[in-house]
């Protein structure tokens, strides 16, 4: 289609100005809050690394066996301190019986949601078991919400979600959405990775009102089923940009996922943080191999991260 | 797998010391009810043997056949107390009529939901039945709930031990978990018992914040279906080693079960104890049996917990 | 008057036999935790003595000058701890701050209403900054309410206790009344501290509902003013023994006030404790004067109690 | 007299260490933004120098004419980031305005009462006009009320205070009390500054739950009508020790009040410190002359702070 | 004093830049809301000229025999929309009954609160009878309410306030403040029109959060009893500025008050707008005439206003 090609020319070659945390329009306690995680944490240049520990809930502790000092979220915690990560992740048990102890010392993002693996995806929806007012009491500055993005479950995953967003908005507290294509529908729409589907997700993330969107990287080569302005020869670059324009106003950071090489997940993140992402939130990449090695890892990623630095 | 083998190894010799009370993040309600059952019952130094007896409802009469005495909740209370148990589970029937008669004597444990295994376990789930409150109104030291682990409901179970676990925090109530894996999803994985669902359960609880867990002993040998990492040879010990620590900071109880040899039962206990856990709760394997005899059998229970006080 | 002598005659003479805690018509959590104050702490033989420690508020530090340790609760809560007290009071900030390190060493009485001196006590009245859900929550065995018998401002006190009552009784939480003649029309009527006085006070307690009454040793010299029944010449054994006899079955405590010598103290305590009084509640009396003082003071006070063992 | 004697020179000896910030036994929440404000802002070690606002309001704009620039609400928060501040204190209507434009760069203290002067002190309350939601929907990491002491109309700011109480405590906002002797009773007793006034002040914020307590600087010289034992002569060492020691786990700043000589304030300020104050909230004795002026006094009142590190 | 008189010279000559729209922290819904009024009606140009009409309730029926026309509601609501008015206030009765009609010609400002003059303003207090809800279901664009500053009855002016300014908060409705010395004790300090009381009176609105201050025009001369820095000499248009500095981000309007000269009415309208007022609110000067003269008396405010165009 000749329309069609002009078009991922014109999309390869777009270039956006990541906004500044002043001009997001933001009341008073979420923009105190996200310039807390942004720039009074981690490398304090607007960027932010974060350190994502819920596996023990949505995988199991299997996720602990390459590295079982893992499963102990103190060595977590002060991976967190170590590593001048802008915060840490953790479901409310773990919040309410350890952030005491590092209460201050490094931010707490409490994911409100979450489910275990073990039943069938097909109609994936995770379950709410803590609330905007719980993150309130325990001194987090964010709270996490995932979306299962195109799931047949969607009227009560969106329902669930408007409860959060609106306690969010009322208390002055960021909203970080984990937009995850899932579920029966989206598998027979070329899967959940594809280009087409972290696309799609970012963008609901945004009409939805989430401040900050967690998305996998897209991959632009799974074509199969997706819809045909997506199946034109996309760079990864040109991808993961077009993610970023399509969440706009809203912050993107970038999930690291399963463990891979490093040399892949560092190319991942330049291409992320080229495209105006946030940031990067990495967990498995990070504690999934022997203390100093991850360290070194961090070290790497906040090179990146050095170099993009994100204006107030 | 050369990495498994290596970190089968790592599991097998790992050791860790059991949380002292007091840093566990508890607030004062939750820390004074657990100081209460743990050092002022008992043997008072900080073990801990339940006593459950909610069999009448989770299972029917059937369970009292073998000692038709048990089927009175008084002679069990009076068991509970000359037996020098920390606290005794009732669901709210038995905790209204009765525990007025011998409230102070022996703390209470209110079982707030439960369910007969009449209808199919496929999409087990546990309604509630009472709150915490009226624990609170009773004078109970704890509560109780049943989170069934891999279930297909678990939306519905999450959701409603989200206000549970609310309430015990906003009450400063103690939150014993039943972590009982149960439905086809993890049946088709292995099943209630292995190492894997067990070691999930645990965490799982541990995740959400649950104060105290209650956990069914792993099997480790059984591994079909089981995800690979669970497929190597661990023994007992290392299971429920793994166990206690996935749970990290909620205290461990371990189930009786169903009756077993006495022989079997005491090698669960020292393991257990041995692995970290806080103590024991054994009802079918206490009082299916002359009441005379069931006092023998806690005294040797009663031998093993005193050779593992645990800190304040 | 031939009537009136004959009953100071009668008085005289009546004898009482202590309640037992099983027949006072408790609610579980009210019994569960008298029980437990009562007979799990202290000497554990039904009788009580509590160390109150809200003057800071009540008189200001003035009245830590004595013993400038004192001042500090820490001190104060291990003192109860080693003087083997059966609870301490103390007002919520204490509670929230310096109990969770003591919690379920000494059982906790959370004092909910109380006032500087500094007004006029002319319409005395005690407004209320904790509530019977703050009790429960820092896992305190019992809540205090100061009610003024005879206060202009009456309306207001008995519309706070009716609040205060309700929740303990919804809760299972014992009301402990600080039963004080106080305000401008009692002053007319012989003052405060009159059998006549205390006599109504301890009435009041037990007609509006309380579980326990704390008055202070009744003064039947005092006759000036108070009405003519009360003008006899009574003994001061008759005079505590008609207290008791009115609070009925609300069990009473009474109270030290300020320091005077042990002699006297001790006479009041026995003489108390001879009346069917639970126990005793003495603060300035105990830590008013150098550490090892106050336990060797504590001591003759364990001593009396030891005598007056009271049945479940 | 004798007794009286001793203890003066008792007291005058006394010494005493300043809390670490993890013995308060403060939640999470409470926790982690008092981290913030003593560890994450100003000199972060521990002290701190707040900048209060609200004189707009308590005096009018009289206050301003000292230094008109100060009328504006944006000089004062450029003065708070330039000179290092560890917050700012303001009403409702600035942090509601102006806070939205420095959010993150400097801590907000939301007051959340607050009086003109215009009608008499008599009977002095201040009315509740913001709420401890506002406070965290506008990312604020602490609210301050204003307790007057004293006051004949302490049951309705008893009663008021309540409230806040709860809910700062609900939603682990640090709670910061004005702890101001006020009221025609305190004025017959000595006056709002003696060292009895203070000193009972600051109890009473202790006792009922604050977390900071913001005192004057107590005058033990006035002593015409205090109680007795605060007549003898104590130095003015002596006296702030002894507020400090009676606010005791409740963390203490110290007044400027109106503005007087450098020397003496920042005799005030090294006195406060070495009694184990944690900080200084000095307001019209920094920005009542030129900005350059003020930035010089602010660096003497650092220096002092830098020599008083407290511990975490 | 020599401090003073520089001080006097100083605020002669300071300028200040009126506030665009949109560098006032704004919500969304009171942004939007404001501009309408300021920006789609009247002139357009961000200034305004609002017509009051409560005087029926606050002064009764004798107010309208200057023009027994103006005693109608709907001659009044005619006469806001053919002068170009930006708005028009009145109380619930005729913005239920009239305002149906006229709805989205001119705009509404509902005030929320009000009273008659017949008894005493010693104690003023302004009862509320509608609400915020009322409002936006009114299709209001603005609320006002009464305050008035320095009254004994401050606390529950205080507290009323604050339900509405939370209201107003919650659903994005600009609230309007009219700031009234008033009461026994600002009379006994110089009187309600003084420079001091006006100042305070914008200053009070200011902080405790107004959008919008009403405000008469200031009485510098009127210096018996008020506070030493006001008696200096100032001219009326350094008081008109520096009350609108006290109001600093919160927009001024000036009232006209009772009928007075024209010229005087046109050039106090002139120095308003001058020092920064975003407009005037003219009722009695306006409508107590004949209905061209009204008209004629509107263009020449809206000349004035022409000149003095405010940025959005």
């Amino acid at each position: 289609m000749q329309q069609c090609c002009r078009l991922v020319e014109e999309i390869e070659t777009m270039t956006s100005t990541p906004h500044a945390l002043r001009e997001l329009g933001l009341n008073a306690g979420k923009r105190a809050r996200l310039h807390r995680l942004l720039f009074g944490h981690g490398l304090g240049n607007g960027t932010a690394l974060f350190l994502p520990y819920d596996q023990g809930l949505e995988h199991g502790p299997r996720d602990f066996f390459a590295n079982p000092a893992a499963s102990d979220p103190s060595y977590i915690l002060k991976l967190a301190v170590e590593g001048g990560f802008n915060g840490i992740v953790t479901q409310i048990g773990f919040a309410e019986k350890l952030f005491w102890d590092f209460a201050g010392e490094v931010p707490l993002i409490l994911k409100l949601n979450g489910k275990t693996d073990i039943p069938s995806d097909a109609r994936a929806l995770s379950p709410v078991h803590a609330t905007v007012e719980d993150a309130v009491r325990l001194g987090a500055d964010a709270v996490g919400y995932t979306l299962y993005v195109g799931t047949p479950e969607q009227v009560t995953d969106f329902e669930q979600y408007r409860t959060v967003r609106a306690d969010a908005q009322r208390l002055g507290m960021p909203l970080i959405v984990w937009a995850y294509p899932r579920g029966e529908a989206i598998e027979a729409k070329g899967g959940r990775d594809s280009f087409y589907a972290v696309d799609y997700a970012a963008r609901v993330a945004s009409e939805l009102g989430a401040d900050v969107v967690k998305v996998n990287f897209p991959h632009p080569d799974k074509i199969a089923d997706v819809p045909e302005v997506y199946r034109a020869s996309f760079s990864a670059q040109a991808a993961i940009d077009a993610v970023v324009r399509s969440a706009n106003n809203t912050l993107v950071l970038v999930s690291g996922g399963s463990r891979q090489g490093d040399e892949a997940m560092l190319e991942k993140a330049t291409r992320s943080m080229d495209a105006g992402a946030t940031g990067l939130i990495f967990g498995r990449n990070v504690w999934q191999r022997p203390h100093e090695e991850s360290l070194r890892f961090v070290d790497q990623l906040r090179k990146i991260l050095a170099q993009h630095a994100r204006a107030r």
